[in-house]
């Protein structure tokens, strides 16, 4: 297991968030789905996209943060997701981090305005790194301008390296384009810049160039086989266990991906609970609910009986 | 005057919040601000996009609408914009809205995720009038998608309509296309559906057709010029001073808007602390200040001086 002071590496999930029939976030489901990652060599990033970090404020999120260390004990293999709008809420959440243990975090840009300058983005950060003035403090930051609209350009992370070489740790890379995750590969070795894949499905190619491994949603689903292809990418059951992730995550790309692994998770776990998510986003229909789950046994799942037995 | 029992109308700014040298909100800048807007005939959107509202926490807004209650009194013709990601937080601020005494709220949908749909959009505008629970509540809906991303379909406002008539007061339309104003005068003529412009630019023609008013950026600039436009839109000065307008706001549009308005503020009042933005945002390079003054100038603004004396 990587401990606290190596650098983070191999498979990461952005951990889904439970939520209580009230729609609070449950904890004792957050806690028990955070051990069974790491159970599976899964690290986690608390409050990714696809925890729904967004839906939730930061009082929620630092009680998350404090349950999962009073739980869980000092993080292990763990970045916290910090980005927000509002800068001032960045800073705090980082704080909170760092506070509990956790030195690496995962920041989005500002995310309302569009269009807006790197000079104004390469503040954004400078003054999340400024404003904590803690030397421990590792940034990675979040390129995911599908959703965000607010891009890491190249020559912005140079810049930000440049400023802050011990600050600046790496990037986690969903912008869906495999060959963008190569280039800042390429860009930046030998500048202690760790690139993730922001998904799974070139992590055979993208290993092989040197990536420092992947943060991928369906690592909550199917956290296992992803941790071992990314440990075991250039040897010869590679290929084939390439072609099941990706045929797995298929089978998930095909409905709202949070809401179908809340929906796999409830199954797995016979506990409908864990299938709620929060506006805006919905639960699949009782038809889209049962056309998952027949394609996960296609894909070659086992069955929920199978794997609760 | 309009009075907190009539029904929003006339001309609205949302209004520019100055910060301190320390990046801190500028509660006396700001009622002084606000207090102008006033005094012009304008009424204010406390929380808007040019407000920078996305870059600025829950804690901050509620100390500037408690300072706005404490220094002003009562709201008069004021809409509190509270929409966050986080549903949780825009009840917060709703709830805090309506404990000061305003009424009118202002709403983006929740804006990071992407694609969402309008199910989900319906249930997060719900989520909120249900929590809230006040039949006093007028929620107005703010349609900005070349910001936000995510739209208010014509669909989702008329199932808004229809399940809650009391509630959903109108909308501020910043699609940028008068086409789409006129429409929805049109579509929701006879729903108490109250009908704002984005901005100024084509003021004539959308009041004519029933629009209810303009909520503009260049209002906190322009303010004086921009009220008498839209109370005076069918009379024989209108084609002249809409043309006026639309020259001052053309000459803001050719840089960054909200740097702009405030380096023109800043300017007007000697007071250079008004120029500051928060990150992501940039203030204005001095090659653009002297730019933008020579513009203002050129479409007819009093030279700084003149204002001053």
């Amino acid at each position: 297991m990587t401990t606290i002071e190596d650098r983070l590496a191999g498979t990461l999930a952005p951990a889904l968030t439970p939520f209580k029939p009230d729609g609070s976030p449950c904890t004792r489901r957050f806690i028990e789905h955070c051990e069974r990652l790491l159970e599976q060599d899964v690290g986690i990033v608390l409050f990714g996209t696809n925890s729904e970090a967004a839906s939730m404020t930061v009082h929620e999120k630092r009680m998350l943060l404090d349950a999962l260390r009073e739980a869980s004990g000092p993080p292990r293999r763990m970045m916290v997701g910090v980005g927000s709008c509002a800068l001032a809420e960045t800073v705090e959440l980082t704080r909170a981090a760092l506070d509990s243990g956790c030195y690496n975090v995962l920041t989005l840009p500002p995310y309302f305005f569009k269009g807006v300058s790197d000079e104004g983005l390469f503040r954004s950060v400078a003054q999340v790194i400024e404003s904590i003035g803690d030397t421990r403090l590792r940034i990675y930051l979040y390129h995911i301008p599908a959703v965000s609209q607010v891009p890491f350009s190249v020559s912005l992370i140079a810049r930000l390296l440049n400023a802050y070489p011990g600050a600046i740790a790496g990037i986690k890379d969903s912008s869906g384009d495999p060959i963008h995750t190569l280039d800042l590969i390429s860009e930046f070795r030998g500048h202690n810049f760790d690139v993730f894949a922001g998904n799974e499905t070139h992590l055979v190619d993208v290993m092989a160039a040197g990536a420092a491994g992947v943060i991928s949603a369906t690592a909550n689903v199917n956290g296992a086989a992803i941790a071992r292809l990314c440990n075991e990418w250039n040897t010869p059951a590679a290929p084939a266990e390439q072609a099941a992730a990706n045929h797995l995550r298929a089978a998930f790309s095909k409905f709202p991906m949070i809401a179908a692994m809340k929906t796999a998770i409830a199954d797995r776990l016979g506990d409908a609970t864990w299938a709620q998510v929060r506006a805006p986003l919905i639960e699949l229909d009782a038809g889209q609910q049962d056309a998952l789950l027949s394609e996960l046994t296609a894909a070659g799942c086992a069955s929920p009986h199978e794997q609760r037995s």
